[in-house]
This record gives C-alpha cells, sequence and structure tokens, in this order.
C-alpha cells in the first residue's frame, strides 16, 4: 500500500476506506488507473474490514476474491470501500467497492466479494 | 506494469507470461508478494493473452476476474500465466495462474477465471 | 424455474426478486436447500432483473456468476433478489443475494455479482 | 442430485466426474440445459471431489464458487469434472469444468473455481 501511495481514509467495526490518490505511474496508456491498483486497494480494504472483527493476536489471509469492473478508474483519487458482509471465527466476507473521485463527481469503479481467513499469529 | 517491474517473458497465440523479480517494496509484513503485486500481474497476463487473438485495432478491457490465492507469494520472482479457454468476438474468457519461482522451486500461488470484453480502438 | 417449483414474488426496472417454497426433494443429507437450488434462483434472480433493462426484442444470458455461500439455506422458503449494479447496452452487472425464511426470521444465505450479456433475439 | 437425476460417473483421489443425462423439464425456452442444472453439477462435482480427500468422519461445505457459462449446455447429457487444485485441512480449492455430450461431440460448457470448507462431522 505504501508503495502504491495509499492511505486509509475511514475505518470502524467492519468497515474500512482506503484512498489512493492520483499517479501518473499508477496508470495505463489512456490514464486511467491500471486494473491492478483497483485490484490491490480493493483487496486491502476488504482485508482490514474483516481484521477489525478478528482477536489481536491473529492475521488475515485473502482465500480469493472477485472483482467486476464497472468504469474506468479515473479521476483525482480512487477511494475503496471494504465492509464485512458475514464475519466468522475462520472465515469471513467483505463486499469491496471501489469508486473513483473526481471533484464532486463519485463514479462506481468496481465491485466485489472476498473470503478472508482469520490465521493466530503464532502459526501464520 | 513498468511501476511493477513486470516484463513479459513469452507471448504466443492465445497465451501469455509476465514475470516480477522480487523488490521489497512489492512485499507485505511477511516478506512475500503483496496480493495487489499478485493480482496485478494476473490481471494482465490474462488481458494480454486475450489481446493477441484480437483484431488490430481494438482494445482488450478487464470485465471481471475471480482469483484465489494458493499459497503464500515469495521466491526469487513471480510467473503470471494467461491463457485463453474461449476466444470470442465480443467476449473472451482466460484463465489466469500465477507461480512463485525460487531456484528450481515452483509454488502455484493464484488461479482465476477472468472475462475480457473486446473494444474496437476508434470507440475505446 | 417451473422444475424447482419457483415464482416471480416481485419485479420492478433492475430489480427481481424470485421465491422457492421448501420441497423436501430440493434438500440435501441436511434438511437444508441444496446448493444447487440457491445458485440456480439467485442466477434466475439476477438475470430476469437485466432483461428488465433491455430492449424487447433480446435475451439476456449469463456470462458468469460468483456466489459466497454465507448461512445454510433452510427454512419455509428462499427469496432470491437481483439488483442491477451497472446497466449497459451490452452488458450488465447484477449484485444477486439470497435470504431464507422462517416464520419473521429472515437470515442471509448467499451473496455474489453477475456479469449478464444482452443478445439481439434474431441471432440469439 | 437425484432430483436432477445425476449420477457419479468416475472418482478417484481428488477428481469426481458426474453426468446428467438429457430430460425436458431441466431445460430453458431454448432447448438448453439451464443454467442452474450446469450449476449445480459443477458444484456437486468440486464437493464431492474435495471430500475425497478429507478424513472419514468429516463434512465437506461450498464456501464460494464462480462459474463462466462458455457455450449453451445442449446434447445428450452433461458432465461435470471437479479436480482438486489445493488440498488442505481446512480449505480446499476445485477447478470445476462442464462438458455437454452429443454423440462424439464434446463442448466446454463452463469453467471455474471453488472454495470448500471441512467440517468435522460432529460440529455440522
Amino acid at each position: 500500500m505504501a508503495h502504491l501511495g495509499a492511505e486509509i481514509a475511514g475505518i470502524g467495526p467492519g468497515t474500512v476506506t482506503i484512498r489512493l490518490p492520483f499517479r501518473p505511474e499508477l496508470t495505463q496508456q489512456h490514464g486511467y488507473f491500471h486494473g491492478g491498483s483497483t485490484a490491490a486497494i480493493a483487496d486491502a480494504a476488504g482485508g482490514y474490514a474483516g481484521s477489525t472483527l478478528m482477536p489481536d493476536n491473529s492475521s488475515v489471509l485473502t482465500v480469493e476474491f472477485k472483482l467486476n469492473l464497472l468504469n474506468p478508474a479515473q479521476g483525482d483519487c480512487l477511494e475503496a470501500v471494504g465492509r464485512v458482509i458475514k464475519p466468522g471465527r475462520t472465515l469471513t466476507i467483505s463486499q469491496i467497492d471501489v469508486w473513483s473521485l473526481s471533484g464532486d463527481r463519485r463514479v462506481h469503479v468496481a465491485t466485489g466479494v472476498q473470503t478472508l481467513i482469520c490465521v493466530p499469529q503464532n502459526t501464520a
């Protein structure tokens, strides 16, 4: 996340928001954020959201995620929102959504669902 | 891809291989490649694989992809292989797999399926 | 759907609800609805939701869907809700959710995302 | 499965084949097998494949699956093949593929990836 220049913009029980400001090196040929950047912050937002509901001495790992890319990811920054749909002792399911922000304009860039597993720290 | 330091290691009709050498800034807390890096090169390999079967005056866009993370992504480099399962005039489906390479050792890091759409260049 | 005994319980622009009453032959060893039944009505609800926004002389086909099974599918009936997230001339994306109903109790059984394609009728 | 008329056509360590003969009530408007039937036997084949590698006193549950529908599901019967990609003590990942068979013709109807969880029998 540091490599991308992303930062946590909001955090609460079961929900985390991550923002990624526009940087030329994150864009592809048409001036859009690359799909990999969108996926990276979506995955991170969902994983952090899950970790807010897990014990302190545990790690969260992504088992899998699916992401539909809905609109071009262009603008001043990307905002990824992870929200736990189903918490669990072993598995947690998060919804992940990404928006692009340009001034007042907010466009839905991606949506998906992620499966997380909680791993006790000492076995991670 | 340039930002990540990835390079195309192989290309043929309907199949593309991308390699991403280890770099400390791409890793997370445990010294593994970050899930975002894995997703980025998987998405790119599948998209490039699809584009090898599309007309010259067209662009490829990812509609969606799903990725299961099978093993920790650690090693000297990551190798993503995209392979077209079903080409089509409008939609193309690729299988995407990522391997981690450490000397002679090759570990299956991620597998998934991706849906691509072919967009005529002048409307992209 | 007729084979399963499912019926449309609600329909509006971009959203469709399907109900599937409990029947012993749809259940698996533990008295739960089988995962196949859950997937079938989720797929149908998302597809019908998409078709409400498509031209009359067209068909809708499912390109792909992903479904996370959140809780056991047991109760008096299953209710699947399809809701279009992103309509499009060629591709439409629907969110699909399934609930189990037992008297007043409503449990979230499954959630997922579906990609649909609109096919002009004469080429279907 | 019995309700659909499906049967196990092959079983080995980590791989299971299920066949579903054509029946008029499983088809949709165009004479194709319904997507729900395809999903049901794909999910079952992957789950059974996973269960061949799990302890006797355990149950298998589907956590999630993703399915891309590649070609119309028409013919004499459908054949679903589940194959374990990554076995695990808690989670197992299966690849799931469905083929339609018409005389000598074999068409790839669907492909996807499934996440399974192994549940000790006494807590199921």
